[in-house]
């Protein structure tokens, strides 16, 4: 199953998007999804709604803006140098155990919303990666049991202005939380869809030329590796957000630095969940 | 005027402390203390409904649990080492600009809730500290017009496991973000009760030893210049608080370390706004 969300900025509605791609509105039966929906059994019982031909629901337009695929969550927390290829790039060891830090969920955006430089910027960055969304609260929960509390995928970039996260005293999360940082969509595609989350082929496109290539295979440590290991470090609610790190390729990589101009535009694919377009623009 | 919540963890309800110490409900005039009614003038609404007597409220018992007397808000950011002592009883140097993390909100707790040991923890710490919530959204605003956008103040422990901090691969999110590392209250005081947010006196005692005894106006940077420099990074929300570092005097700051072990109790203060107790609990 995949979950859309649709409409303006702030006033978006739930839907899904069925196998032929028609987007059908779920509003009326569901409120939206977010923690509650989640934490309630709402994935089920839009399941049944969907399995009885979507009642009541009408056919959304496909020239309307998608939103973010579930409601802002309580956190999003992300890992970084999580590929090793990337983690040489920016300048640093494979780390021993996973690399957390947070985005401020102010950042968080539609899929296809612009991505604003933000002011004093001029080291910003792209990285595609695989989202994971939590179903259900988890605390402790080990590797083994770590993918019954997943809800499902989707894809996000963690967008970085680099001069902010490593030149301006410590910690990354001045560099990663400008608003729009953390376009997520087009869908989140339900677990039961995806087989294998190592499994996922990840690119980014920046004006046409293919900057990543990943595979989430590669990942340091796989997505229930890093379930697990969070749930030690802090309660997972649903509806959180998990950005799983970034293949090698971003802009700060290459030799000069390609970092992101106004103008550029950012194309961004995961296998079986969709693809997004993020064009750059100034504040 | 004093804002408190009360009741069971996740179901309490808005109040307001009286001068005299009286708490009277207000939940049937307002939902909570959360974004919607911060965004939508409800400090106005409260106020009017104080000056006109709290028609309706009842008067609360005073044995009641209190919560944290705003509703988890959307994000807590923390400055460090915003206090030169602390600094160097941190290891390190006075930073040129603010030093930003992030605690996880799933943290958050009340004033006097126990905090629980995580489980492989062997150096849990305190730090009392100014808590800043925000009063309506704000991006890019410059300190003069900073505190404008706070609604109050509020005593908030950033509770941290030194070795999650600082030897578990970097990040110091990993370290601040444990269940009930941060518990804040006793009540949030409006901005109008404190006229320099510089000038307030904030300790800590662990089983009756005094530990910290600070004052706001040795802050590095104060929060007019906190609240402006944050903005900068990421849009402030109405209900998001931000907790604005800690005098010196922490547990890792003595030689041996003084980390906190189950059954020890710790009470902070701060003047104006109010005192709390923890007690420290095995999971």
């Amino acid at each position: 199953m995949k979950l859309v969300r649709y409409g303006e900025d702030g006033y978006e509605e739930p839907a899904v998007m069925l196998e032929d791609g028609r987007i059908i509105d779920a509003g009326e039966e569901f409120h939206d999804y977010d923690e509650g929906f989640f934490a309630c059994g709402g994935l089920d019982s839009l399941r049944e709604w969907v399995a009885g031909g979507c009642e009541g629901g009408r056919e959304v337009a496909p020239e309307m803006r998608l939103g973010p695929p579930i409601a802002r969550p309580s956190k999003i927390i992300c890992v970084g140098k999580n590929y090793a290829e990337h983690a040489k790039e920016f300048g640093g060891e494979v780390p021993d155990e996973p690399v957390l830090f947070m985005k401020s969920t102010s950042a968080y955006c539609g899929p296809n919303d612009d991505v604003v430089i933000p002011q004093r910027s001029n080291k910003l960055d792209y990285e595609v990666e695989l989202a994971v969304i939590i179903g259900r609260t988890t605390s402790y929960v080990d590797r083994q049991h770590a993918l019954d509390y997943v809800a499902g995928y989707s894809l996000m970039c963690d967008y970085s202005e680099r001069a902010f996260q490593k030149e301006r005293s410590g910690q990354w999360v001045k560099g990663k939380s400008a608003d729009t940082f953390a376009p997520m969509g087009p869908v989140m595609v339900t677990r039961d869809e995806i087989a294998d989350p190592q499994g996922i082929r990840l690119w980014s496109r920046v004006n046409g030329e293919l900057r990543q290539n990943g595979w989430t295979g590669d990942m340091i440590f796989p997505v229930d590796y890093i379930v697990s290991y969070i749930s030690q470090f802090m309660t997972l609610f649903p509806g959180d957000i998990i950005a799983t790190g970034t293949p090698a390729g971003v802009g700060m990589g290459f030799e000069p630095p390609k970092f992101l101009q106004a103008g550029d535009c950012v194309e961004l694919g995961a296998e079986g969940i969709g693809q997004t377009i993020q064009r750059v623009v100034h504040l």
